[in-house]
């Protein structure tokens, strides 16, 4: 470039241009519309936000700012341009995820000004923990979505992994305490794809739970 | 689907699978980090929602509420799933899309509960008016994403459409009062895209300004 700009704007804009690399990070879950394709992290941080907007009134927490957690789910997996896409229930990479995400959150949000690089870290360090109210109503969202996202793209990518009911309601015990109605609702519809022939119910000695 | 969901629910999640199409609409611009392929509507609108985020100190109106701003480039083009996508200097088409996308937007804000289709809809419709604060804000960032895309990921979609310095200019006119000072640094990034060739200043006589 022949044009000067500011240090800040630069940090930003360079920040702006890393992230696209979110749009090529490929996750299990596969599109509704066109099940041959898997979604990207890009795609899914769109969705959430989406989700949040829409379903906000059944937060545990009536007083959930959900702003707060819409800026959650849309910053949480920029981590996985570094560190991959871990599927949910993969044990082996599962055991190196939070150390290499942490590596990965250390070096995108320092892109960032300083002042802008802490307040992402910190709200990826809030999501991470599940502790807030904001933290655990976009956990319980992003765990939510596949579940939608799988059942009515027909299952595949539970097919494909072997995933289990009891594996997905395993998962979600850490994150129901966020919307108790709509785990209910999550639990119906895994309980659907069990009864049509997407997941079993459980594995026999390979049981995770 | 053998179990009970009220109906205020259903018409939540009718809505929230529908617009997975999103994911399916393509635009001109393509990724940076991939130049061979389109970015598509969601993958666009999750990142002017990061833009909105990191560059909000930029806003002509400090009181913006930026939160609204992100809100409506979440939503602004999923009129887009059935009037698909226009590309910004196509003459021909865009003397239809007012009504295509009126029509799409009373379709697909309608399948949500009756309380939040209007809320959506005023905020599409607040978006499009481009008066207050919040939709100048939101409108230049969707602006200024495909110059950053376009000039970061080579200028191919550009090339391709043939577009002119002048008529990205001429588009800007009526979003750059929302960001004066981010007007003047896309400015300088067409003025950088012309001279490394990546689109030509003006057109002579097909020249739309």
């Amino acid at each position: 470039m022949k044009f000067k700009i500011k240090e800040r704007l630069q940090q930003q804009i360079d920040f702006i241009i890393e992230i696209d690399q979110l749009k090529t990070i490929k996750r299990q879950a596969r599109l509704i519309i066109d099940p041959e394709r898997q979604e990207n992290d890009a795609e899914h941080s769109w969705h959430l936000a989406i989700l949040i907007l829409v379903l906000a009134e059944y937060a545990e927490d009536q007083n959930v700012d959900y702003f707060k957690s819409i800026k959650m789910v849309l910053i949480h997996d920029l981590v996985e341009i570094d560190a991959g896409d871990t599927y949910a229930y993969d044990e082996k990479a599962g055991k190196t995820k939070q150390c290499r995400e942490l590596k990965a959150a250390n070096r995108i949000f320092s892109l960032l000004p300083e002042d802008q690089a802490r307040e992402f870290h910190t709200l990826w360090d809030e999501f991470e923990a599940n502790v807030t109210s904001e933290a655990r109503f976009a956990r319980f969202i992003d765990c939510m979505h596949p579940v939608l996202q799988n059942y009515f793209s027909g299952g595949d990518a539970w097919k494909s992994n072997n995933t289990t009911a009891l594996q997905i309601k395993s998962r979600m015990q850490n994150v129901k305490s966020g919307s108790n109605l709509l785990w209910k609702l999550t639990n119906n519809y895994i309980q659907a794809a069990v009864n049509r022939g997407m997941i079993k119910e459980k594995q026999g000695i390979d049981d995770v739970a």
